[in-house]
């Protein structure tokens, strides 16, 4: 019996490398789960086989700007000349068709949410030591020298911010963070603030 | 791995009659807990059987009473002549061992416990209608109709003290009842206030 009918919004964030979209996958492979994933807009063009409101919404650039104007979205960045950004109002019908939205997303993009949405559930994903991120970080190869020290440097500033969170969580074995998640989920649906409403209601016999 | 290496106090309380008892004896029950219940202290004479230090610890009347002074108690009670109460102390040795000390306690007991124990869990446990709450307190048999009368309206005043808590949990199904009560203990192991401290050293390769 649940007490508490609205969504909850759940923003998984974390330094870079610390495997963010593993823990994702792991989550939405949870047998029982009732979670969607909300998709994100953006101005990129979309690639071979990628579907429109499935894996983004693909809109222009000037769309794109006016919904920024118009305070449209939760969160949005621009990365190498594309925008994308998380639809506010997608997100509201999903919580208020009480799904649980998990939105994946970068610390700058978290730190945005969190200004908007003060009932969300900020989930900071951390690694189990500062050399397991740097070797993630080594082992994602590709990079030279100098772009892994600028990564490693980048990591390091926002694993400083963790205090911005509700809850930290150690990724030292995906499952695990992600039973860690699942708990996380299912305790904040029971927090007082979530259902003291519905509970009054049920006692005084509405 | 744990960030959190302190052990978490929870306190289960809620209305007369919701099935406190029950539901601490399946929390007890589940596989893998690491739970301790914390022993009370009484001045009441033990009953057949009843062993020191494991039922109760049993004391004088001018023990237990020195020890209220002393401010000793996380809180107490005196029912029909006899004092009850939480020795502060045990709890504080079994948290710093880690431990997690289930508390299952009165209302009026566990708001006593939140005014000294800021850190602690505090959850609520209802009936998922007020009529279950009635049948459950006329089921126990025994009292007569002013009795039952007199506990319906108690249950009733203590009902409106859920605000007061930081999770409510509805006791539809002891199980049920039992796992959020789990969940919750994970979760807040993991809040940000237990594990920053932790985690930054952590990071910092202390």
């Amino acid at each position: 019996m649940k007490l508490n009918e609205r969504g909850l919004l759940i923003v998984i964030s974390g330094p870079s490398g610390v495997g963010k979209s593993s823990v994702r996958k792991a989550l939405f492979d949870m047998p029982g789960q009732d979670l969607v994933y909300s998709i994100s807009m953006t101005t990129r063009k979309p690639r071979n086989g990628e579907k429109e409101g499935v894996d983004y919404y693909f809109v222009t650039k000037e769309t794109f700007e006016e919904k920024i104007k118009n305070g449209e979205f939760l969160e949005w960045a621009n990365f190498v000349g594309n925008y994308y950004g998380t639809p506010r109002e997608k997100v509201e019908e999903l919580l208020d068709e009480g799904m649980q939205v998990v939105l994946e997303i970068e610390v700058d993009g978290a730190l945005q949410v969190r200004r908007q949405m003060k009932d969300a559930v900020f989930i900071f994903l951390v690694p189990p030591s500062k050399e397991a991120l740097i070797n993630r970080l080594k082992s994602r190869g590709t990079e030279c020298a100098d772009e892994l020290q600028e990564r490693i440097d980048k990591a390091e500033k926002e694993y400083l911010l963790a205090y911005k969170y509700d809850y930290i969580v150690v990724n030292d074995e995906v499952n695990n963070a992600a039973d860690r998640i699942m708990a996380i989920i299912r305790a904040e649906h029971a927090r007082t603030e979530r259902t003291i409403h519905k509970y009054v209601e049920l006692m005084e016999g509405k």
